[in-house]
């Protein structure tokens, strides 16, 4: 469900009435029935958000909740997040995986959460990817922007940009290049996948002029890769452009922005965020909570459908690779 | 003119081919006559290349050039600088400042140089706009890329990612915005003008979450200015998307790449460089030398075409603003 206070529980509901049963087929949204049905109330749906608890059957036609522990006894303040907000997020998060791993569900969607009031309640993650990582004892995760035209995976995430160059190091790049690889075959079903590996600095520092960590890191991690599938470091201001237009199945981005930037004009309404190194299946909406329009009936469940869709197809694929 | 072995010589005598007087009409190329010619010679053009000095009348049909006292004497092998095609490349841009600051000409074009060239040939500038600040004894220059959907202006430019947060201050930001708003007024004839600030961070740091230098740094410059025109920090990975959508007139990015990744997946072809600060209109293209197809004859002299288009543009609406 995401923050509570976000336009998670909107999108939701929003999905929920328009899908009617397809795309959301033996969907179990996990997170506060409260909210949610002031959710359905502030878009005026007549939407039945019913209760549901491992074992139950699923009736078509209606929005099932698991309920977490912490159930919030006064309306929420759309926008307004607090520890209260930030426990019902995280015990979300904790419920998914508890039902992924014990075979009940077969992959999670995550709706945005607040960092912030994460932190608040308790939960010491820096977002919802670290805090997955460490409840599967995954050691690396990396994210993954997926759109129709544009897929690109980052090699540092939610760091002060200051912190980019201390924290390259080749075996990190390496180690993304190759979940990347991985990724392309068994989640995306690419027999031959083609990646651009972005340089650092501008214009991949031009041999030297502005930086170094082409030469001394990306180059070398880039070169323990077959030169047909793996090929960088590009310059970061047109490798993205080049890829879009057809050139590469993914980039390797240096740092969030970097790969965030360009994804975002492109698929602003339906990207999606693919957790790459998790033993489960994990899509995300590419969208923040919003708070600004929050409650008020105008979020776009857009990313929140591309995310589901995601979802269904790497699960499919996953489960293909497994029968080969 | 720009690099000789680059594709700025192709890309001039398409365009000037091309435009038959139009366009190109009082336009004099600033380089070397025989790289010119060899650049016809090479995409099969008939175009009379002749030599011009101030004072001589210009002949509709031809491409007249100011020759450098640099003279190329061998064919360039396109694609391969050296320090013989960095003089060249210096001298032009030295006499093409000395022809516009004489009143011999009202604007400068440049195509793309060679940094590391320039550099062999003696010319101890990181790029293009440092060395023509010098030249005009300008103090502060900034580079605004512009397209007919984005515009941005950098703060920082040519320097390696990791210098970028010690490199920014409340000074600089400030300036930055003060140099946009009145290239909007001035250049651009926008008389309410909006401009975005960009964070540094990912998601701006997210309330200092990850990094301080919004709430040290960009928010109190952007405090400096009128909450109608100026807002800001604004999270770098959906302000270039919303600011191309129309919320925006331009948007001040903290470096380089923050920049140019969103104006070139938009502007690729038919992007501009602008240099705000000197005392003489200065545009650019906003590709580089691709010695890659340089003499491939595959060239496209879009963003030449735009650059002229831009000067002609700005040179007017300076005029105008020079009258009220």
């Amino acid at each position: 469900m995401g923050c509570p206070a976000g336009i998670g529980p909107e999108i939701i509901c929003r999905l929920f009435d328009r899908e009617q049963g397809a795309l959301t087929r033996n969907c179990i949204v996990v997170g506060d029935i409260h909210v949610l049905e002031q959710a359905a109330a502030c878009l005026g749906l007549n939407l039945p958000i019913v209760s549901w608890i491992p074992g139950q059957a699923l009736v078509t036609g209606t929005l099932p909740v698991r309920q977490v522990q912490t159930v919030r006894s006064e309306p929420v303040r759309w926008g307004q997040p607090d520890a209260n907000t930030g426990r019902i997020m995280g015990q979300a998060v904790e419920m998914a995986v508890a039902m992924v791993t014990s075979g009940a569900g077969r992959a999670i969607v995550t709706c945005p959460i607040s960092k912030k009031s994460l932190q608040q309640a308790g939960y010491p993650y820096p977002g919802h990817t670290e805090m997955l990582a460490r409840l599967t004892s995954t050691q690396r995760v990396r994210m993954m922007m997926a759109g129709p035209r544009l897929k690109v995976v980052l090699v540092t995430i939610h760091v002060p940009l200051a912190q980019v160059s201390a924290l390259l190091t080749q075996e990190e790049v390496e180690d993304c290049i190759a979940m990347t690889l991985a990724a392309l075959q068994q989640d995306f079903a690419l027999s031959a996948p083609r990646i651009a590996v972005a340089g650092l600095n501008p214009h991949s520092s031009e041999d030297g002029l502005f930086g170094d960590e082409e030469q001394r890191i990306i180059e070398p991690a880039v070169r323990a890769f077959s030169s047909d599938q793996v090929s960088g470091p590009w310059p970061p201001d047109t490798i993205f452009y080049k890829a879009a237009a057809g050139g590469f199945d993914a980039v390797v981005a240096m740092y969030h922005d970097q790969g965030l930037i360009p994804f975002k004009m492109l698929h602003f309404e339906d990207g999606v965020n693919v957790t790459l190194g998790l033993p489960l299946v994990r899509t995300s909406v590419d969208h923040g909570t919003a708070y600004d329009i929050a409650g008020c009936n105008r979020a776009d469940p857009s990313s929140l459908m591309a995310a589901l869709a995601a979802a269904r197809t790497i699960s499919a694929n996953r489960q293909q690779e497994d029968r080969t």
